[in-house]
């Protein structure tokens, strides 16, 4: 058998992705490293009978094409990945799971990407972005490799919907994970660009808090209209316990799941 | 001490108004009477040490202000209703509880109603709205009492805005309650009238449900951003039981609540 470590640099270790044993990935203790939102975004997003294409910007060390690979065959995905190191992870990741023939990884700035990979023509679009947004007095590292995946540095959350709208085909769908204190601009910014939102959940923490993660989906040229607003997801099983719900520990096991029912 | 019932028109039935022994609630069994939604509402408006003046629109049988009146004892409130029955009903529910000094109830259209009881005047516009577009195809009788209240024949969601917009103090506060599908033409039309959702709380029949009423509040000339999703509310204790959850509970004592900790 194949050697894993062999694909690794120094200082990075090599991670199950989650709890499924025969996905690996390549992580970076100092750099940004998959998280939650990322295996939530995967899980999120729907895949129906009609998709075949799918494009993850901002795809960083690639969770989110990893996850999505898990829970079809027949899809075929492109990461988009603007930073060296991460696109360099990605690359890796990808191949250290023999994954080279479904997932291809694209080096390059996300805005305009559909002149190289192709305009109206993905199924899904799926995007983990960064939350925060710069303003003047923010006193940020614009070169910095966090400062970049975490606050609007490169991307803004106009540039992403923008450019998810021009690679999605009429009827096809973006999914992505943020804040809910960006809701307001979220849905604004769906409409500027003809993404109807049709779904939405709200992750909170424990029952008695508030949310602190969105997932929405909406459908490029949908019909205004019948948002369903999800059943609510909680990370936390209760008020004050420190085990995972449920839901979050089958999510982890989301791989051994599928693998058991085939 | 005076006989309430003497205050009932024919087939009409004096309730309590919810756990609260004190207030009483006419009501019409063929007609639109209080709702779980109309409590909510009352419950959920954020009430300052300075919200004075209040307007409630689509006020009903008077529902809301009789909540609100509980709440705070400085408070005056204005309902507005436009159908002849609930207006009735209305002025009769304020003459009930003897709080003629409190709530007032005028009668008409809210379209323009700033122009008869102040323009930008109010701290706080409160509203349970009809729920329901009217569509070309919606086979309705326009003049029936329950169409009325419930789908947006004499007012849309758009005039409902826009009146409280105009009714509001710059900085007073619109509190609605609604439906979750028809988030994203409320967001809309809020940002349309200049009043920037700041809270919003999403209504989960059950933990395993999705959401079936919305709770929104939004600050007239708020700064954009940092909106709050809170903790969810659910209705059933859980995914089964026909019991309501501790805070239905909880809220249906609302009134004794107060008094006892007065």
């Amino acid at each position: 058998m194949l050697d894993k470590t062999c694909f690794l640099k120094e200082n990075e270790v090599l991670n199950d992705l989650l709890g499924y044993d025969g996905l690996k990935i390549i992580q970076h203790p100092d750099m940004f490293n998959f998280s939650l939102d990322s295996t939530l975004l995967g899980n999120y997003a729907t895949l129906n009978k009609n998709a075949y294409k799918i494009v993850d910007l901002c795809t960083g060390n690639a969770p989110v094409p990893l996850f999505l690979s898990l829970r079809s065959p027949k899809i075929e995905i492109t990461g988009v990945e603007i930073q060296d190191v991460s696109y360099d992870l990605a690359t890796r990741n990808v191949a250290v799971n023999g994954l080279e023939n479904r997932i291809k990884i694209v080096h390059g700035d996300l805005k305009g990407i559909h002149e190289k990979i192709g305009k109206s023509t993905y199924d899904v679009v799926t995007c983990n972005p960064p939350y925060f947004k710069v303003n003047q007095d923010s006193n940020l590292n614009k070169n910095d490799y966090l400062t970049i995946a975490r606050h609007e540095v490169l991307a803004t959350l106009d540039d992403v919907v923008q450019e998810a709208s021009l690679l999605l085909k009429q009827g096809g769908r973006f999914a992505m994970v943020h804040r809910p204190d960006r809701l307001i601009d979220i849905i604004e910014t769906f409409k500027k660009y003809r993404i109807e939102p049709k779904r939405m959940r709200l992750v909170y923490p424990r029952i008695n808090r508030e949310a602190n993660v969105l997932l929405i989906e909406g459908i490029k040229g949908g019909k205004p209209g019948n948002l369903r607003i999800e059943n609510p997801l909680f990370v936390y099983e209760n008020e004050t316990s420190v085990n995972y719900s449920r839901e979050i520990l089958d999510l982890f096991m989301l791989g051994k799941k599928e693998e058991a029912s085939q």
